[in-house]
């Protein structure tokens, strides 16, 4: 599977002027994306705002995931990452666990924190922020988290409930700064969030 | 004491021209607030910058909170509603319900949720809009909350953690509305979270 790291390196080997296409493509997916939201951006549109072929979309980048996450400089591309960290994972707690310490060392560092905090923040500015937010936190966190979980009719509900709770721990850690949370050390933060956080995973 | 309601009602019983005075100590207020954050805001500056004489600050509104209150257009006074909210409650797990269900029906409501989105909006786009609700959080919410619950050197930072739930509940159900959470009906919500909330209230 193609990376959106990849996308552009195998730009770079293409004669002169992929790069070029590759910025533009990027440039349209951000309008697009900040425009219309995820679900109803299309690469077929996005590829019409930036004057190219959608082929060519195709060819840099290997679906709209890819491209919302190479567009938004995510740090890391759910779509490989995810599936690599709960792979192997042993029961519900190890994958509540993994999952904290996952989402607090992408927030910890402010280079990686920067993409999820201006969703966050288009997310409280406009609809089409939160539709942005949502999808991205439906369909490439929870949605993933949820196949190394038992089925349950409540599941995606108590991870819904997770996932809100480890989102107010960054915005009150990290940007907030609220005291003491905002000094505490990460593993008594840690220690102290799980059991809430696995008691959610393993459900009733 | 005086309430944010009663400040401006007696204004308008006094002569021609207070209305209008309360008016622009309000738009200096929210300026001030806005530059400064809450804490380093001061009812001197906000007087300089309304152009009238503290004691006309004093007048109208009983302290910088009673003025946050009012400038922010905050559906409720929390010096005044959360003392009340808290008073007889029974102990930490009664605290921790009464503070979910009010926070809770504070958001539902777009009107009475939309100056408390505004803060979080601004707290996510600068630092001084992050100062401002990081006063919020800890002077007007956790430390009236700790008030009603034991002494221990963990409480703020337990406290912490379940006002970060809290607020990451209310952003992912009101604000970013991903399902099932978003229509989930609210006494399962409650129900499902209250166990973690309360645990962090009475401490290991």
């Amino acid at each position: 599977m193609r990376t959106g790291a990849e996308g552009p390196r195998r730009g770079r080997g293409r004669p002169a002027g992929g790069g070029d296409r590759a910025a533009l493509i990027l440039d349209a997916a951000r309008q697009e994306f900040a425009a219309q939201g995820y679900d109803k951006a299309s690469l077929r549109g996005i590829a019409r705002a930036a004057g190219v072929d959608p082929a060519l979309v195709h060819h840099y980048f290997d679906g709209k995931e890819e491209l919302f996450v190479a567009a938004m400089q995510l740090p890391f591309n759910p779509a490989e990452v995810l599936p690599a960290l709960f792979a192997d994972a042993d029961g519900p707690d190890e994958v509540a666990e993994r999952m904290v310490r996952f989402i607090l060392s992408i927030w910890r560092d402010a280079d990686t924190r920067a993409p999820f905090l201006a969703l966050l923040r288009s997310a409280t500015g406009s609809e089409t922020g939160a539709a942005m937010m949502r999808s991205f936190v439906a369909q490439a966190l929870i949605a993933r988290v949820a196949e190394h979980l038992p089925p349950a009719p409540d599941r995606e509900l108590r991870l819904n409930l997770a996932v809100a709770h480890v989102i107010g721990v960054m915005l009150l850690r990290f940007v907030v700064q609220v005291e003491p949370i905002a000094s505490a050390d990460e593993e008594d933060v840690i220690g102290r969030m799980l059991p809430a956080i696995s008691a959610y995973f393993r459900g009733a």
